[in-house]
């Protein structure tokens, strides 16, 4: 896939570099290793308020990543949710070759490396019988939205965890009229999440719409199919239970992965990307970087200053790739060129 | 007065970065040579829409300072609009002596500059007869907000200009019930500002509201008290006509002055504070600068890289001044001593 500019992570300053490659007129392919945009805002604390974006009182994270999304989605970068890179190499014509586990394959102009503090990775289930069922019927943190939780419709789910992350999930399936009782498993008696949620899954067990069990998985069983049937589950006062299931939603946490990047040859300073502060240019020509994953003096790992870093690194490239096109600062309130490019005029 | 923090400009830039100060439980004061915040934001293009703020999908530049007000209101700086610090001095003991033109003076531990392309300046208004008016019979771009145009409540005013700016004004008061019909001049007979409020102005006109004029001021006459009594003005055909008038509102443009800050003594580049991109303090320690009126490598003049710039003055001022309160980086959306200043809790 050719594209000028691929940006490697999709969480708030992921987004905005596509928004700032895109509005100088380049085309933009994103890559995030989950299956939603939106980084730690979304994975961490996409329900608390932010109070620090300027000019924006008070958003949430899910909030946040839902305004940056509606503000690109006019350039129309293409996307790949549910993607790591794991190969990323300079060619011989100074392009990029970029590689996703699975095969997917870019040529890019310039790279932006938005990986935040790494690909977050599931805290893995680990029991007898699971063996084949990921992606079919056993799914870790799966996107939120309805329609995400479409597929999950009239099944005999299991979700497994004590946080918010697995809260939401279950309260938003047992919640859909028609959902068979959602289980819901955590190995401690105690659930942790804010006042509202916890409300609001007090309430669905009482109405029936969702059963707790504090327990733990002891072991899983598929049909020939490979179809999960049941689980056993091993109870705090150790007893034993089994439950029939048709899927498994497990929440246990996430834990960020630098992973291939460290490997990739660049500059780096305790597990972060030296970047030029002028440019956010690695230690490679060509290859930037811009949000939490990146270390210079002064740096502060806040949303707002990565937005910033983004914008530099996508100048920079931008006269890099397209020398012919340098001139004066382009506005966005009156230019209308870029008013254009984001879909303001015909 | 006492102070941490002194902010000279409530650009879009000063208006953050006060917050940001505050945020780290600084104390600020903010000050403008202009009546209002917003600097060129509402000086310039305080109706058209800004595509490039972060999460924000649209807002004009009046917008935009709305929000930014709204946001820094509950942290409570001291404000003083229609101030120009004409005066900065480092003392002994390490804090700085400001001064504004008219007196006010300020004692503060950290200097933040943000004053964008420099202090805005009316383009004044030159004939016999205006001597001594200033402040009491005419004034140069008043606040448009409905507070700031009570004061004209019943008068007679000519308001001079062509642009949006004079526009405006004349269309606030002729839509005032029971305001005298406005006199609206122009040297030529061709209005600017956009289809809206020319339609605006057109209504206001038919209604008898609005009186155009294309002429220029000839003469001014007062009474005894120093009253404005008459103008006379010289028709674009050549003609003299007089108008009985209480009030001169004048619109003519404005030009930016860096004035005094380039006497500061600090290092400049091209008419720009030199400033280091880890910290935004300029070659004086203690005075930082972010927004338009700083240079560094890379700088791009965009509203949100003055928002980074500012963060991270804020974090390096309040490093020096509160050594003994260093630690780790708080978020606003998990720090309760954040949320607390910003009035979210009891
Ligand atoms: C609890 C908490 C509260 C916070 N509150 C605030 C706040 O109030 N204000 C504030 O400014 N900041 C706050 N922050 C910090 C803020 O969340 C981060 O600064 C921000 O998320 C950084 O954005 P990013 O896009 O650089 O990285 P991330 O949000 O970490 O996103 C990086 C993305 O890159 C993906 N990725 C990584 N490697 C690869 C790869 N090889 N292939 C594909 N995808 C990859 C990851 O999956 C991830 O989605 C908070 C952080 C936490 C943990
Ligand atoms: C037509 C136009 C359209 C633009 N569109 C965009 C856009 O779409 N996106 C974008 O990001 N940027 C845009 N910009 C640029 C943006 O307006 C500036 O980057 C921004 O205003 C800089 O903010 P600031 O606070 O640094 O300075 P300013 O907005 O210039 O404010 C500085 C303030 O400091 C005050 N001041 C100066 N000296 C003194 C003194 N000695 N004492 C007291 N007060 C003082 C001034 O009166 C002024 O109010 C545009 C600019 C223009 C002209």
């Amino acid at each position: 896939m050719q594209t000028d500019a691929l940006v490697i992570g999709a969480g708030p300053v992921g987004l905005f570099q596509a928004f700032q490659l895109g509005l100088l007129g380049l085309s933009v392919q994103i890559v995030d290793a989950l299956p939603q945009a939106g980084g730690q805002c979304i994975e961490l604390y996409a329900d608390k308020p932010i109070l620090d974006i300027p000019g924006i009182l008070e958003c949430s994270g899910r909030e946040l990543t839902e305004r940056l999304l509606a503000q690109l989605a006019p350039l129309a970068p293409g996307w790949h949710l549910g993607h790591e890179v794991t190969r990323l190499a300079r060619r011989d014509d100074g392009r990029f070759d970029a590689a996703c586990a699975d095969g997917t394959a870019f040529d890019a102009g310039a790279v932006f490396i938005c990986a935040g503090v790494g690909a977050f990775q599931p805290r893995r289930l680990k029991a007898p019988g699971l063996e084949g069922l990921e992606g079919r019927h056993l799914h870790y943190h799966p996107a939120t939205d309805p329609a995400a939780l479409d597929c999950f419709a009239g099944q005999r789910v299991l979700v497994i965890g004590g946080d918010e992350a697995a809260l939401v999930r279950a309260a938003a399936l047992a919640e859909r009229p028609g959902q068979p009782p959602v289980q819901l498993m955590h190995r401690r008696d105690v659930l942790q999440a804010d006042a509202t949620l916890l409300t609001r899954i007090d309430a669905l067990r009482q109405a029936g719409h969702l059963v707790f069990h504090a327990a733990q998985l002891a072991s899983a069983r598929q049909d020939e199919a490979g179809r999960l049937l049941q689980v056993d589950i091993t109870l705090s006062d150790g007893g034993l239970r089994t439950l029939d299931l048709d899927t498994l939603i497990v929440c246990q946490g996430l834990s960020p992965r630098l992973g291939p990047i460290a490997d990739w040859g660049l500059a780096m300073d305790r597990k972060l990307l030296v970047a030029d502060p002028a440019t956010f240019e690695t230690s490679a020509p060509g290859i930037h970087a811009a949000g939490d994953i990146v270390s210079y003096p002064g740096k502060k790992k806040l949303i707002l200053c990565g937005f910033h870093e983004a914008t530099l690194a996508a100048h920079a490239a931008h006269e890099r790739l397209r020398p012919h096109e340098r001139g004066p600062l382009l506005y966005t309130s009156s230019s209308t060129l870029l008013q254009q490019r984001l879909g303001r005029h015909g």
